[in-house]
């Protein structure tokens, strides 16, 4: 289906369940797409940083993104993250995703390697030029180590090789600066700009961003609709209420502590963990080679979705 | 005068005027904070990043901030900032400014060595031991690399060290769980937490913050005063407009070319050009090592100061 | 064939040729091989960060895996690189290597995630676990952002997980420790420890690293084997003076302007121009998004290896 | 006295001995200086890293360098450390090290804020310029956050602002490279290039480094001078064998565990403990607001100081 110009609202970027031996879970993956979609979710985003994309081999993006399609089955967009380390990959991963029924793709600048603007742009080019579908900047110098930069996306904004941005760079300014520049340029009517920060959603949106991509909108999809829904009919004060609920709720991320087991095992084993208590998915487990959250971890969640009111 | 509990508002970080000599041009300085008590400013604050006190030696940090104090005259307090290396350092700083009649201190974690959370707790704590004045820390990791763990500011608010937190980290996501987790504890009503982020102003009020230290209040104290009123009074939309007139203004600070001549001489340099142009300074001269801003930088700010209707 | 124990001497970690249309040009890869095994190497690594592994599709890493394998054709260990994000990705690449006749694995941490060294152990231990080949750990924290921790070496050279490291982390003092330390636990004759720091090679083999993986021994490998055989008779003014001569040639990485550019369209660029300049390898393109080397680049590149007694 | 042009050999970065309530303890701090001159020491640094200049008072600063010249009397040259933010501070710094009698002088760069090369190179000019003694640059990108360009270095070599480089950048590399820039412009007989890395010294005397300021020089000072010596004959095996046991040592700096307690406190109380179990220095105490080491580590210091033989 179309990529709705701008897309908004409220974009959950899907955790991948896994079953106990590390394989796919499609049963689960699929309740979780009912999950977001009963919630409200305008789009779903498959394969991001939250869906653990990284640590899956290609044949298990493939089981999870035609999962992903054929239980949404056209009721809202499907977005495709196509992370890879350089153009070449991407290519490879873009047009397995549009084989596979996505409506966009989401692709990093290249990693590993340290692209310069111009080669970011090459990149961008490269990818839309090679495979026919709406693509949009994911913007996360956590995982890639380079900041996109404004001038980079205006330009590729203004010629069309990009429909959006995702941006995951926790940079509230650089995102205020873009944002007044695309109107100036006439291009924030259709130029898609999605937050990923999901702790400033009602600040994004406030700037004028027209949706968001929340990791904790795995767990509280509701929440962030509610949000949202505030935001776009002015109710500020009852946003920020909504996004310090999810930010008190957000604790579920490092309950296994960070510098212990690393921040990927304790976020990622977050969400799964709560997602299990909640009943959405049937195993909590993480890909290799993250570490388990323990049980103390595991009882701290749940103290979380209770004080959330989630359980 | 006592530091209102908690300090709100606009409190601009004052540039620190230069004559074409290098020598502290107090007359200039002394229009300066007229131009922002003028505007409505709550407090100013004294010796911070803006104020070049990086690059200010101990007799000319002295001399701003007498000239700063005499100027003030008790109409709104005055906060100075006691940046240096380390505890023993900031003590000497506090002294000096105690002495010169700051009415609170502003305090970063120590630099060129790299502090534990222990250490730079009990750097705060040596600190207010030391000399008695309320106390606030200033995150600013792009300067000090170091981040300020939310932990640290919430047992340093608890038992009454700090009196607030300058935040000029730029993670607003950390803001808004540090904010959360103050009205969880009680501190929301009495410990000042202020934004350094000049472009995220309403999004730092809207999520709880209680005021802001623009650098560009300098340029457009009234601009951030204007805000900071839509903001309390809940007219969200007025206040991101103006916000977005303001992120427009801040291309003022790149007409050096950071890359090219450094992001301080462009950013300092376009604050005090700027400054030249409306005629409430003397001289632009920023200190040295700095290198001066070229003239066709100089045209671009006045060129920006048109667009913002400021000239 | 089996790999010696510990390996040592150079080894090239070589270049991937293209075509002009960026297809692999087996005929000059070929060429390549000879060229370094002709001057001595004792083992080749295919793909790695030279070889612009980031850059290629999984197709193009396999055609030129293949045509290492096919022209070295036994004469000496061929090292395979498969570098990829996280442990089911490269587990993916080990087997491809494996089928393909690789004699030895060299593998990264995960990135794009950061692991903690728990999960950068599991993360060895996994794909030394899968596929039956002498596994070298590959610490590149320029390109991963992640240093790998001695004890985490130590821990998986005690156990057998893996057979020797690859140390491109620039960080003389802890390879120091490290070598130590293997000494100390009589892992010194066993574990292979190859520098990838091409400047500091004669450094590197006084303190006792057993070989060299150098990017500019694609273009001079003569003289790194001068250099090892210097360093192994004891000659150590003379392998200074040719580490001094390599140094110089080094030059040769950042004609094109490395801020202008990016670092590895200039490094890469410049490697390629060399090689294509000897008349090894019939294009000197570089992979897409790279932006090839200006034509006065070009001349730069032949000047150095003139001075430098190649041309 | 004149520096020696180059300056060569072995040049402490001592350490500055507090007392149990936190003045410095001149007493043994001339012990100090005593411990390292009888080992046969070329000079003395004092007010460097390793003697926590960055915790220092100005007060302190002229009290321990006072004492250092005064202990010294002429029997080698004395560097002062001037290490402070910019440029004005850095010339108070200056002015006042001359008037105490140092020999030399050591900065770094600005830092706080972040200088561009061009501003880099204006502040050792203005440094120079401001204060009549031969002037170090102290490369130290961990604690200053700015690597000194190459190109910078040769331009302020080349005119004389420099008359020598402190290398703490750890970058083997970097310095190669720079050492055969400075042999190709006549420079390499004149112009002091001192390591500051303690764990590569035969390397980089072998790159043609000139000597070495060693932290665990304040605590094994002969092992320093004797690896020089052997470098120096041309016994590379000798000086490869020295640096081994001192790098088995350096362990002494990191019983206090790093990530508990902070890198400053764990090393420099390292030091500063064996300090106090060789019997030289009266009190092991470091500076606030650094935490003291636990007794376990200073067990452990202990045990290195025996396996070295020192103890």
């Amino acid at each position: 289906m179309a990529l709705p110009s701008p897309l908004s609202g409220v974009v959950p970027p899907l955790c991948t369940p896994l079953t106990p031996s590390g394989d796919i879970d499609t049963r689960s993956l699929a309740a979780l797409v009912e999950h977001v979609l009963t919630a409200g979710a305008t789009a779903v985003f498959a394969l991001g940083s939250s869906g653990e994309t990284a640590y899956l081999s290609d044949a298990q993006r493939r089981t999870a993104l035609r999962a992903t399609v054929d239980t949404v089955a056209g009721r809202v967009p499907v977005l495709a993250g196509v992370i890879d380390m350089t153009t070449a990959r991407v290519l490879d991963q873009a047009r397995a995703a549009a084989a596979l029924g996505a409506d966009a793709l989401v692709a990093t600048v290249p990693f590993y390697s340290h692209p310069h603007p111009t080669e970011a742009a090459t990149h961008f080019r490269r990818v839309r030029d090679g495979v026919d579908l709406p693509l949009l900047a994911y913007d996360i110098p956590s995982a890639v180590h380079t900041k996109l930069a404004a001038a980079t996306v205006l330009a590729l904004a203004e010629d069309g090789t990009l429909a959006g941005l995702k941006d995951s760079s926790g940079d509230g300014g650089a995102l205020r600066r873009l944002l007044v520049a695309l109107r100036g340029r006439g291009l924030a009517d259709t130029f898609s700009v999605l937050t990923g920060s999901e702790l400033t959603v009602d600040a994004a949106l406030l700037a004028g961003a027209h949706g968001v991509v929340p990791g904790l909108g795995n767990v509280d999809p509701a929440a962030y609709v509610r949000l949202y829904g505030h935001a776009r009919a002015g109710r500020w004060t009852e946003a920020a209420a909504e996004q310090d609920r999810l930010a008190a709720l957000f604790a579920l991320t490092e309950t296994g502590d960070p510098a212990a087991m690393g921040g990927s095992s304790s976020a990622l084993g977050g969400f799964k963990a709560a997602l299990h208590l909640l009943g959405v998915i049937d195993c909590p487990a993480t890909a290799a080679p993250q570490t388990p959250l323990p049980d103390s971890a595991v009882r701290s969640v749940r103290r979380y979705l209770e004080e959330g009111g989630l359980l």
